[in-house]
């Protein structure tokens, strides 16, 4: 039997955001399966800053997407008919699904999708926040790279999204002072009352550089940053020599042409250490992360919140949410 | 007996390059030596672009210099009269001489000048330069921060500087493939033929990004950075995933309000470690660094060259020729 697929299909490349002739709807049939093939209708789209370098023809981690192609995304699938037998119908997969409602599976990629455990406690969408890409890049980026050590002092921009959340609460754990800049009260009020941060600020206070200061008497030793432009700046203003600056994402120059960084020189003065870092160099270690980060999410360690958006046509309106901080925690296209 | 003694006097900040309001020529008198007092005659005075970032009033790692103070340089002087048992007549002595032409050395500050050992084959300006802060520099960002493999390859701007010429050959002595870039086709020639970098590249030729790329075929794995701006995006650009940016200096943002880079981002995209350094952070290490030094200097292994400013007065205008590329080697003015 033929099912009617519906994609969104990259057709120009955003200027700045993602404007209506970026992303177009596309309807279509997917054959009857062939023998090794299994169809999955998709039931989350994981919602992610780094679309938004995918979509650009830029030098970058992995191909940008080309034009006419799906709009490459992480998402959640279920298994809706199998000629596979290593996946039976009801069982959930996630992995690059794209920005579609339905895809096949086919044997010939066997690793490109993941079967998601059930394990009690936890739920589906966990696998693609805090278990899944942003919780790995919270845990490698903070651990591997940024090696923190009890009593300093770590500054987490973003912090209330589906990354800095975690990447601050895992801070916690490590006996870290924690501060994270966030765009509304709301957001600061949750990452300090709910997530145990010892600060929070508001960047769109006036007063925020001064709060930020008040915030880090001892300096800062870690900046995760996942936003760049005057944000990082003025917590580069506030690094401690030898400090180390966690290049995560650079949010803030996703959407302008020519991202950059006045002071650059504070690296030099400060002795800094800027490391930029993507969690693909940490395959190998995603198994021991995940069980790590599920058992704080179990223990309570670690909590997390999702910003749902119900609706696959949505999706395009989504990608900007990211960059205009609509969104609270992890951010989730529902189909 | 009295003393007469000159002083360039920081006057103003400048706003660019040193221009004759920044530093005044002042006459005074220094009076009789007294009990545990050395008086020297400043022979040499080391030229160093990091006196532009002493002259601004901007953050940095010691304190501006003030205004109405003498001008912080290093020099080597020679004592003339001694009241200290630590110094006679004749002893050569190195450290922040500053811009003047005698000065008093006080037991009360012992370690602020260091004695000149006498080493055959040695000259006393190598101790300002190879053996000094410039060595020294080379030694610790190369070997210390950057760790350069055997068969990586090394790109070095400010190539035919007294720093930038000792980081290439350190690097040929580990191994490495180096890359020089300079700003005429004198400087390429020596740091090619006679300091035996395997490639030299005069960027003020139109072709000179083409060149680069020629010469990095395996793309670059070390950038020692002297210059940043335009030089540095341009290395950047041709920098191997996982590769390190050793930041040394900045020299073309020195004399502008706001050195900037553009791309921040590729250091992100390619997980890229910049780190900034000051010798500062290894003087413990000093001393096994300088013999190293000496070793590779007196067996041919490092080869050097000065250019040397004649008289005392033309002092601001050779911290002018620091900017305009207009040395080969150590700039070194002779009283």
């Amino acid at each position: 039997m033929s099912t009617a697929n519906r994609q969104w299909i990259l057709t120009a490349r955003p200027q700045e955001l993602v404007t209506p002739d970026v992303l177009q709807l596309k309807e279509s049939t997917i054959p009857p399966l062939e023998d090794g093939q299994a169809l999955a209708r998709i039931k989350y789209l994981s919602m992610d800053p780094t679309m938004r370098i995918w979509m650009a023809d830029i030098p970058q981690y992995m191909p940008p997407v080309k034009l006419g192609d799906v709009m490459r995304s992480f998402g959640l699938a279920e298994i809706i008919e199998s000629r596979n037998p290593d996946f039976k119908k009801g069982d959930k997969v996630m992995g690059l699904t794209g920005l579609q409602t339905h895809l096949v599976i086919s044997s010939s990629i066997p690793h490109s999708f993941q079967k998601l455990p059930s394990i009690p406690f936890l739920s589906d969408t966990s696998f693609l926040g805090t278990l899944g890409v942003n919780g790995l890049t919270a845990y490698f980026g903070l651990l591997e790279v940024g090696k923190p050590q009890s009593g300093e002092t770590l500054v987490v921009s973003a912090a209330a999204g589906a990354t800095g959340s975690i990447v601050g609460q895992i801070g916690k754990i490590q006996g870290c002072r924690v501060i994270g800049i966030a765009g509304s009260d709301e957001k600061c009020k949750w990452i300090k009352d709910d997530l145990g941060f010892d600060a929070a600020i508001n960047y769109k206070h006036a007063d925020w550089k001064e709060q930020l200061a008040a915030a880090t008497p001892n300096g800062v030793d870690i900046n995760f940053e996942n936003v760049g432009g005057d944000i990082m700046d003025a917590v580069l203003d506030r690094m401690n020599l030898h400090g180390r600056v966690l290049l995560c994402g650079l949010i803030s120059g996703y959407t302008h042409q020519d991202p950059s960084l006045s002071s650059f020189g504070r690296i030099l003065m400060k002795r800094l250490r800027v490391e930029g870092f993507i969690i693909l160099d940490y395959v190998s270690k995603f198994m021991d992360a995940g069980k790590q980060l599920g058992m704080w999410k179990m223990t309570g360690k670690i909590k997390d919140r999702q910003t749902i958006v119900k609706g696959f046509e949505k999706a395009p309106e989504a990608i900007n949410m990211l960059f205009s901080g609509a969104n609270i925690g992890k951010l989730i296209v529902e189909l």
